[in-house]
């Protein structure tokens, strides 16, 4: 039912630089037994948040630039389930002066074939002024680590 | 910065047919104070699902039919707040044989701009052995009440 | 099954000065089919905090005084489920110099008993040192609104 | 500002059979910089039932019997904030005929000082007639390994 997901856009895991376990909760499955749809986004926000806080330094609470979501887009090959752990793969696919697009890949554990792929668009803002800025060091850095060439 | 977003895609409040009122709540703003990009899609899959279940007669507990989310999408033009309300508005942009693809728009209170704009992919399936099938009636007639001309 | 649940403790309607409407959303409801127990919690957050910011000047982006929780608690005696609306009644169980104990009642519309009760406490403190402090008017003044003699 | 906390609720990370380390979400951080109370219980939600699966075999999807909540409590310590994990000690404080009162505590990683402790009660019930039942074995004897002696 999802033959419109192009192989081109799937990638293997050896494609994404960085990845992180996310365990699922109770909560996140819905009425017909599985996540729901929405927690996806949530375990994209996690793998690029805690890439940047701990690669990029960047400072939640009180730094001066943070990064707000622009766009964001998931499309759903399987269905996931309270209690499994899922590996989530990120990747940068565009970094730009101000924003940058993360490319992001669900896999189970020990499966090839991701249950979901999405790209998240962030724009790094003035946390005061809500103006974009230029991508700062050391998140500039921790950024280009992710790049894929030929993407 | 969200320059992307082209106008053809934005529609009118009128050009929703169906709205529904969604209250924030206090654990939707993040940490940097404003709704966090995931309850975007909650509030997404719940004016669709309250239209399903209110006019398409879709019976989440028990049915024998029930969506499944293929695909979703999300621009952000603006942020929106807790204790805020917001206009969900609803339509059908695409009716299949067993999928539809519902465009969503997100207005503040007594504002003409949507704070974000998005779509998102119901294939209709079997419970048990999650197979697409033929949206039956009345949830096909429901959908069509949505549908708007000349998209 | 939910025997413990003493008479005594439940109120009617009318015993609680202020009430919100909350709509569920469709991820509340869990695999079980019902809203789940955790999201009883943010309904109570969500009835307090809106109290808080509508009539006791509450900013939560930049006052200087915050509440935080430090207790809560809930029975729970009857399930509910999306798409219904619930009404989330609020009162003052006992407010004190720095700390206030709300007592909340969730009600079904159009029924008298309700489908859960809790309490939660709240301790005002200082937003850069989390230290207790003086509850600050209008705040106090929005909370012996809600305070019901003879409790 | 917790001095109703008495030491003798507190128990030290060995007197809890079972534990389990759960990784916080960018979105469980609330307005002001740490996880939302409500997201507590979802620690607790998960902790409970990932060992009801894994060890009692429950079946959340298809299985006769399931575990509701009755009631449920926490207080709160301290302050915890993604991108922490903590970790989720799990005992059983109450093993009766067809309801168990878990106790929980969450503690920092490499503290001993618990950030949260709480209870939960399941009743257990039928399913389709949500009556309580006797609790079954295997979900039994799971239980049973978690109560600890004196409590």
């Amino acid at each position: 039912m999802h033959v419109r997901y192009s192989a081109a856009i799937v990638a293997a895991r050896d494609e994404y630089p960085h990845a992180l376990v996310i365990a699922t909760r109770w909560k996140d499955n819905d009425v017909y037994g599985h996540v729901n749809n929405v927690e996806y986004y949530s375990y994209f926000d996690t793998v690029i948040n805690e890439y940047l806080i701990r690669e990029g330094g960047l400072d939640i609470h009180s730094g001066g630039v943070i990064g707000v979501c622009a766009e964001s887009h998931c499309e759903y090959k399987g269905g996931i389930a309270f209690p499994e752990s899922i590996d989530a793969c990120l990747r940068v696919g565009k970094l730009g002066r101000s924003s940058v697009r993360y490319e992001i890949a669900l896999f189970r554990q020990a499966e090839d074939e991701p249950v979901a792929v999405g790209w998240f668009v962030h724009v790094f803002v003035d946390r005061d002024n809500r103006r974009p800025v230029e991508i700062p060091e050391p998140l500039r850095g921790a950024l280009e680590r992710l790049v894929v060439s030929g993407e």
